[in-house]
C-alpha cells in the first residue's frame, strides 16, 4: 500500500505523468452530497500550470471524467473514481533521463525500488501532476465540509526569504475566498510582488526557489482526533508529506514554539460568548492530538523544484560513473504557489475523514 | 484506534500516568532476537527524570515487567507485552486540575472528548510518562536494527535560542554512543552548557523552555519506503507526532530548504567506492518518500513544557467562567533533552517496521 | 500485525499459555461506560475449564487485573489493558512436544515460522487459553451493547452428529440468558444430554469430538456495514477465524442455502408494526454485507480437539524422520461447548466496532 | 473504507453496474512483472455471461482498459488502475425496482444506508458485474504466482443437491488447467451434466439454484500467515465474503470436521522426500492460521440468484406497505459456475498479498 490514505474515507491516487490517465478512487464518501462541478473545476484551475511565466508552459486540460460514485451530480454512496486523461506530453524531453537520475528528484530511488521498469517519464507516479487527483478529492471534500460550516483555506507564507503576513487569529471563509481568487495566493499583495520577483529571478538564473504554505481550517468542533498516534497532527502530517516536495510540517507555532518559554507559548483559556476558547492559538487548535475548537493552523515547507536548467552533477546508472546532466523541458521555477490548493485539498480530505468518525466514542 | 502505530510491527501503548500500570504491546517482532536487558535498561535510563535539577524531581523506577513474547531473554514470535507499574504518584497535587484545565495541556480536549470520566491525574494517558513504553519498544528495535548494521542516534539541536552544531554528513554509531553517554545529549558541550543555563534560568523564573531534537539513522539501504502516502517521511512523521509536545517535524533541511534555490538545495549524485551516493544530503536521505541510502536525518520541534508554576488564566469547566490556575507539583522546566531517546525510539521502531516489509516488491 | 482486530475498536491479544500472563489491550472503547465486574466475571466463568468431566481438569483462576482504561469501574477513554496471570501450569507435560509436533495443532507451523524459539509450551500463543482475553473484551462489549438494546447470544448447535434445535426467527435477550445460565449451553436439553454422552464417550476412547456453534445478535439497526470487503460478514468472519479450532463460518442458512432454489431461499419483505422486515431470515440479517435489521445469525464450525491421548504418527523435527507421539496432560475431549461464550465475545466485539462507526456517511 | 482489501497489496473495486465504468485499482504490485494479456483475457472470459442458456443472455465486452501501472505489458511499480466501460445496459428493466426492493438482494439495505441516492440500477455497486474487476486483479495475481510455482484452481463442488467429486490430496497445475478449459468447470463431467440439468430446470421454473465452489492452492511454502486474526483463514475469508452471494466459507473439511472425532480429523505428520508433510489434509493446509506447506483447500457457499422471475412478496418503500414484484430482465438461473474463476481470483490475490510480506520476521 502506498498511494492511499484515510481511515473511513480512503483516497487512492493512481497514474503516471505520461501514462494513459491519472486519477483518484475515493471510497467512503457520504451519499447524497451534491457536487458543484463548476466550483470543483474552479478549484482545480487554481493548481493548473500554464497561466503565467511563474509556472511551466505546459498546458493540461485536467478535466476530470467521473467513472463511478456520482449520478446526476450527487454522490451515490459507492466508490467515486475520477480520471484525467493525459494528453500534452513531450516524452522525448525526458529520454536521456533514463540513465542519468535528476538530482533531488525520485528518479534514482524509483530505479532502486522498481528497477529499469519504473515509468519515470515526466516524473512518473512521483510527478507533481499527481496532485491534480488529490485536488479532485479535496475539492469534493471542501464542498461537503462547507455545507457543515467547516472551511479550509491557505496562502503562500513565504517564497525563499520573502514572507507574507500570517493568518489572523480567526480567519474566515470570506478571507479564504479572497485569497483563492487572487492570481497569486498571498494575504499581503506587496509581499506577493516581492515573491513573484524572486521567482522570475530564479527562472532567469535557470534556477528555482522553495516556499512555505500556511493552511487553516475553521469550524471544526472541539474533541476531534484521538490521542498519541491517531491525532489530528499525526494524520494531517502523514497525508501532507504525500504531496511531492514537502519536507516539513508544523502545527501552530511549530518550530517557532521550540524557541519560546512556556509563558510565551501557552494559550490561556477564557470564555467568549459562553464558549470556552483560547486567547491566543499558538497550539494551532490542537492539544494532545485533539481539536480545541480554535482554528487548526499548519505550515508546510516546499523545497525548490529540483528540475533546474543549470548543468548538474549526476551519475550514469548503467556505467556507475559520474556524469553531467542538463535537464531540458519546461519546469516550474517555483511550485509552492501552485501547491497552495493542494495543501488545502489534502487538509480538507483528512478533516472530512476525521469528521466521519467524529462521534465514535459517544455513539 | 489511537495509541497504536505500525503496519507489520504494531506498537500499542496503554496506561494513565496515575493508573495501575503503563505499558506497551508489540505485535510482529521477529522471533529469535536476543534482548540485552542491561542495554535496554540503560536506554530507558536516558529518559528518566529525577537525575538533576534540569528535570522533575519525581523518581520513577520504570523497571519493565515482561508479560509475554520473550522467553529466556529471546523473542519468541508472539506479541511482546511489557508493563511498568506506577508507584511514585502524588495525585493530590493534581486534585484541583479537574475543573481548571491547564493551558496548552490536553486536560481540556480530553474533557471534551471523554467527559468527566477522563482520568487526567498527572496528565493521564497524555502524560510524558507514556514515552517510557515507547522507549521499551524503541530500545528493543534499536538492538534488532544494530544487529543488522542500522544505527539510530539523536542529540539536542537547540534549547530556546541556543543551538548545538549539526550532525556531520555521515554520523557513525560511535558518535551516537558518545552523545548517548553524555549527561546532556549534545555534540558541542559548550553549547550544551549554554542550553543548560537557559533551562535553569527558566526554572528559576517558574517558566519552561522548548527545544529541537535532531535524529539520524545510518545503514538503511536505498529503496525503502513507498511513494506518496506510505513513504518514510509519512510514516516517521505520523509516529513522531505521537510524542507529547511535538509540534513540528522536518526531514533533511526541512523548512530551511524552503528558503533556498534549487541550485543550493539539490544533492548532486556521485560514485564513491562503487556506490551511488549524494555529495550533500539536504534531502535527509529521502527522495520521493524512498530512501537514497544516505543517512536519514530529521528534526523534531518540542514545545516548552506547558506546566509552569506561574499563575495562568484558565476557566472553570463547571462554571464556564474565567479562573486563575497555579499549577503545583514537580515539573520539568524543559523536556526536550529527556525526549532525545524518545525520538530515537520512535524512529527506530518505524524503521524496523519498514525493514520488515522491505523486500516486498522483489520477493 | 497478527493478534489484533478491529477498525475503530482495536483489540490486541497477547500472551503464551505458560508465560507470565495473558491479556488484552482494547483501544477505542467509548468513555463513561460502567463495567459490571460481577457480570463480567460470570461471563468469563462460562468458558472456564475444570467444571466437569466434559472438560479439562485444569483450573484457571482467570481473574483479570485491569492495568489501565478503567477508573472506579468506569471506562475513561484511554486504552483498556487487562491481564490474567498464569499460574496452574504443568509445563513438564509438554516437554517432549518440542521435537514432536502434535498432529493438527500449531506446533509445526509455529516452528516453521518462528524456529526453535517459539514458546509452544501448552500451545503457546495458539492455546485455547488465549480465548480468555477475548472474553474480557467481549464481555465488556456485551455490556455496552446491552445498554443500547443490542444482545448477543449463542448455543451449541451440534456435537459430532448430534444436533440441537435452531434459534427461533426472533431470539430474545431472555432466551440468550436462559441458555447462558445452563451448565451445558443448548436450547433442547435432551439433545444436550445426547451431546454430552458423545463427549464422554470420546473421552473414554481417548478421543475428542467437534461441534458447531450458532450465534445470534438482535437489536442491530438496519444499514450497518459496508459493501464488498468491509461488510458485516467479512469482518465477523475475519475475527471468528481467529478463535482457535474454527474451520468454517456461515451466515444465515450458509452452506444450506447453496442446496436450495431461489424461491426457497429468498426472504420476502413485509411490513410489521410499521417496520419493513423479512418474513423469513435465511439471509441471517445481512444483504450485500449490510444489516437488514433482522437478527444476525451465524454458525461456526469447531474442529475436534487435536490433542488426543491415543498414540499418533508424527515426526521428529530434528531428525526429520517419522515418530510416534502419545500426548500426556489434561485435555478437553470437546472444546465446542466452552467456545460458545468465545463466539459470543468475538461477535459482540465486532458489532460494537461497527456500531462505533455506524453513523458515518450520514454525519 | 469498504470496497478494498489487502495489506501490502491493496485492491480497490469501483463502479456501478449501469454507471460509466467499473474497474479496479491495485496498489502494491511488484514491478517488472510481464502481464500476458491473452491469458488475462482468457481468464476473464471464464466468468463472462452470455455463453449458453446456463447464464444470462446479457453480453459484456469486458475488455479492460489499463489507465496506469503497466507499460509495454510490464508492471512498472506504481498503482495499476484498469477499467471496463459499461455498454450493454437495459436500465429500463430495473425502473420499477426503485420503490420495490428485490427480496434477498441488496436493494433494501443500500436504500437504508444511502437513501434514495443509491444508484441501484442493475444492482449498482452490489452487482455480480463487479466481480469482473476482481478477476482483473486475480488474473494478474495468478500470473505472478505461477511464475513462482504457486497455482490456484477451483471447480464447482455442488449445484443444489448434485455434487462433483473433490480435489485429490495433491491437485496439480495441469488439473487446474483442465478444469478451467471445460465449458462447465467440474472434475466429473457426468456430475456436471446433472448439475446443468438442475440449472436448466430451475430456469424453466422461473427459479434459480445455489452451489458450492471448491478452491485449492498449491506451491505455497510452509510458515505463511500470522496467528489469531491475521492468519490465512482470516484474510481469505474476509476477502471471499466480498464476492456477492457468498454465505459461507470453510477450510479443509470445514463444517465436516465438526462432525468428526479427533482421531478421524487429525492429519498425521510424516516425511516424504525429505520434506515434512501430512498424510491427509483435513486441515486444508492451515494450522494455527499458518500454512503447513500442504495444498490450501477451501469451499465457498453461493446462494441461489435472488433475482427470480416468479412473483414475489416485497414492500413499497415509499408507502411502507406490502407489494408484489415480478422481476423482469435477464438473470442467471445459477451464478455458482460463473463464480468459479472469481473465487480463484480472490484467493490468488490474497495469497499474493501474503507472499509479499512472507519473509518478514526473518528479514
Amino acid at each position: 500500500m502506498s498511494s492511499e490514505f484515510g481511515k473511513l474515507l480512503r483516497v487512492s491516487v493512481f497514474g503516471q505523468s505520461h501514462g494513459k490517465a491519472i486519477g483518484v478512487n475515493i471510497d467512503g464518501l457520504p451519499a447524497g452530497e451534491a457536487i458543484d462541478m463548476d466550483a470543483l473545476n474552479a478549484f482545480l484551475d487554481r493548481r493548473k500550470p500554464g497561466k503565467s511565466r511563474l509556472s511551466t508552459q505546459r498546458r493540461e486540460a485536467d478535466a476530470p471524467i467521473f467513472l463511478s460514485g456520482i449520478e446526476k451530480g450527487v454522490t451515490c454512496g459507492s466508490p467515486l473514481c475520477a480520471m484525467i486523461e493525459n494528453s500534452d506530453q513531450h516524452s522525448s524531453d525526458y529520454s536521456e533521463l533514463a540513465d542519468n537520475p535528476r538530482p533531488s528528484h525520485a528518479d534514482y530511488t524509483a530505479w532502486v525500488k522498481w528497477g529499469g521498469q519504473a515509468d519515470m517519464r515526466g516524473g512518473g507516479h512521483f510527478s507533481g501532476r499527481l496532485t491534480a487527483p488529490l485536488c479532485i478529492a479535496g475539492g469534493i471534500a471542501k464542498q461537503i465540509l462547507a455545507r457543515r460550516g467547516v472551511y479550509v483555506g491557505a496562502h503562500l507564507s513565504s517564497v525563499g526569504t520573502e514572507n507574507d503576513s500570517a493568518f489572523p487569529l480567526r480567519p474566515t471563509a470570506v478571507l479564504f475566498d479572497e485569497v483563492a481568487a487572487k492570481p497569486f495566493p498571498v494575504l499581503d499583495d506587496r509581499a506577493g510582488e516581492r515573491m513573484q520577483a524572486l521567482i522570475l529571478e530564479a527562472r532567469q538564473n535557470l534556477d528555482s526557489v522553495g516556499g512555505v504554505i500556511e493552511c487553516a481550517a475553521v469550524g471544526i468542533p472541539a474533541g476531534l482526533g484521538d490521542p498519541m498516534f491517531d491525532g489530528i497532527e499525526n494524520r494531517l502530517a502523514a497525508a501532507l508529506f504525500g504531496i511531492p516536495a514537502v519536507k516539513g510540517v508544523e502545527f501552530g507555532l511549530g518550530f517557532g514554539s521550540a524557541r519560546l518559554h512556556g509563558s510565551e507559548n501557552n494559550d490561556p483559556f477564557t470564555v467568549e460568548n459562553g464558549q470556552i476558547v483560547t486567547e491566543t492559538n499558538r497550539a494551532g487548535g490542537i492539544l494532545g492530538g485533539i481539536t480545541t475548537g480554535m482554528p487548526i493552523t499548519l505550515r508546510v515547507a516546499i523545497k525548490p523544484t529540483p528540475s533546474i536548467s543549470q548543468a548538474q552533477r549526476t551519475v550514469s546508472l548503467s556505467a556507475k560513473e559520474p556524469a553531467e546532466l542538463v535537464i531540458r523541458g519546461r519546469h516550474d521555477p517555483c511550485i509552492a504557489h501552485r501547491a497552495v490548493p493542494v495543501v488545502e485539498a489534502v487538509t480538507a480530505t483528512v478533516l472530512l475523514d476525521l469528521l466521519l468518525e467524529g462521534h465514535h466514542g459517544t455513539f
